[in-house]
């Protein structure tokens, strides 16, 4: 297997709900990773925040009513703080990863802008699931509160919020510059800080969670990434799945990917981004290729064994 | 005025105590900032976080309390949380200042950890005030919830936590990494993270909030700094401060700050571990300068114009 510049999409659920859950998840994780930068590769860590940052804005608001002396934090700060919640226990997890196994390699995260478009119309259609999963009594009492509550595919209730498609990530040559210098970074941790452009040079926050999919996605286009490897609970992507006619997949073009997309294959909020993700990046230029599988897999996906892979 | 590797100590409490008053801080700490790097100095920002980890803390503790699936979150990963909260409004406001002038220079916060000693003395002493002031009243309720509070020199009562010496700086060679790219880096913002060594190359976090005067200062002597630059509400140094005595200092050599110090001139918890940090800076290796004044005065100070002068 050759060197190859690699963007790991790594999933916020994947990390736990609790920080005891995420200190043995991110074991775990880092053994994955310093896989494959022993075998040579560069490596951006990407990550989600779903259920971090969910816990994080629900306890800074619960505070701002309860505590004195504490103010209102938007959903954008909340993400920033997710990214040093997560951030600190995967740089240090792959630290000492990388140093059991003889090598002192830099790792650092990096607090990271995803710039979105003001009138995304994601704005009026809030999706993406954040926080814990809730009984329906408890979603019922979330919503007398003024949140927005979704049943989320059997497994409980939980909150949703706008998710806008990432249009560029603001701290890119920061990463282009650490990458440059041999060092992991992880970046575009939550999907990136959602910003938007307001007058002149100005970037602000605004009420959203970009998905880690679509931002690691742009993130690997413009860090011309050899692979976007996106890391979900199956080995590889099905077609007629949980069916007597289940098929899994292992390489698609981009058409094909499509075309199973438009039959109505992949679920919204599970697959279906994850696939679109992976075609996004596939389709920024030839050779590049995405890959869907499990962490522990990554390294057989790359050499073709395993995974579903995208390309043109 | 040549070009010179700085390393700034911005203040915690000039951040404010709200989001709002920290985006105003911040618009004016990137206009003085940005006039350094203008003028081709390389520059690294540490910042402190008394009042926003204080928060954070709280605002943590208080929802683990009160809300579903809210877990407890240490001190150490609070600290790693306000590197998100802080660093996002300090990148983007200096980002922005740079823009407006034309020069587009990278910037990015690093989440960046500092080695304690599990065994240094100050565990058994906490006397870092964190957190907003509150009425006395309010300091009793906090401290039959268990805080430690503290009366803080006329200005109302405050959280006290443990403040362990700096050792090192984990992220060291990112920082090194965005510095020879050109690039200006947010680190060890609030003193880092504070962890300690345990077994094999493991780091634990522990809960403390390292003195952000004396992780820049190790900061600024790992990343052979010309000058570490220690922001404070005043333009210079007294002795017999307050006093019909009231003298202000120029330039002092390590004899004469130590002479000082012996005579109890610096207030401890304000500016004694100033002049202690500058001092072991500034006694780190020959020609290193550390310099106490007002952001605004900074450039004027490294003119040998304002700001008192720490070196050998």
């Amino acid at each position: 297997m050759g060197k190859h510049r690699i963007v790991l999409a790594l999933g916020g659920n994947a990390l736990g709900d609790t920080l005891d859950e995420q200190m043995r998840a991110v074991k775990t994780t880092a053994k994955a990773i310093a896989g494959l930068i022993e075998k040579g590769n560069e490596v951006v860590i990407a990550h989600g925040n779903g259920p971090q940052v969910g816990m994080i804005n629900l306890a800074m608001e619960s505070a701002a009513k309860t505590e004195a002396h504490t103010p209102y934090i938007p959903m954008s700060v909340c993400v920033a703080m997710s990214q040093g919640y997560i951030g600190y226990d995967l740089q240090n997890a792959l630290r000492e990863e990388l140093l059991d196994r003889g090598r002192d390699i830099p790792v650092a995260s990096m607090i990271t802008q995803t710039l979105v478009d003001a009138n995304d119309p994601a704005f009026l259609d809030p999706s993406k699931p954040i926080g814990s999963f809730y009984s329906q009594e408890e979603a019922g009492e979330m919503t007398r509160r003024g949140y927005n509550m979704k049943e989320d595919a059997g497994r409980g209730w939980r909150r949703v919020v706008a998710s806008p498609k990432p249009i560029d990530i603001v701290e890119k040559e920061t990463v282009k510059a650490m990458l440059a210098a041999g060092q992991v970074v992880v970046a575009a941790g939550g999907g990136g800080i959602p910003v938007k452009k307001t007058e002149g040079n100005h970037l602000k926050g605004t009420s959203a969670v970009v998905d880690k999919d679509f931002a690691s996605a742009k993130l690997a286009e413009i860090v011309d990434a050899d692979y976007l490897i996106i890391l979900t609970a199956v080995e590889k992507v099905a077609i007629h799945f949980g069916t007597p006619e289940e098929k899994w997949l292992d390489a698609l073009t981009l058409e094909q990917a499509q075309k199973y997309i438009d039959e109505g294959h992949f679920a919204a909020g599970s697959m279906l981004p994850k696939v679109q993700a992976a075609m996004s990046f596939a389709s920024s230029a030839p050779g590049r290729k995405a890959l869907i599988t499990l962490l522990e897999k990554a390294e057989e996906g790359i050499a073709g064994k395993t995974g579903t892979t995208i390309s043109q």
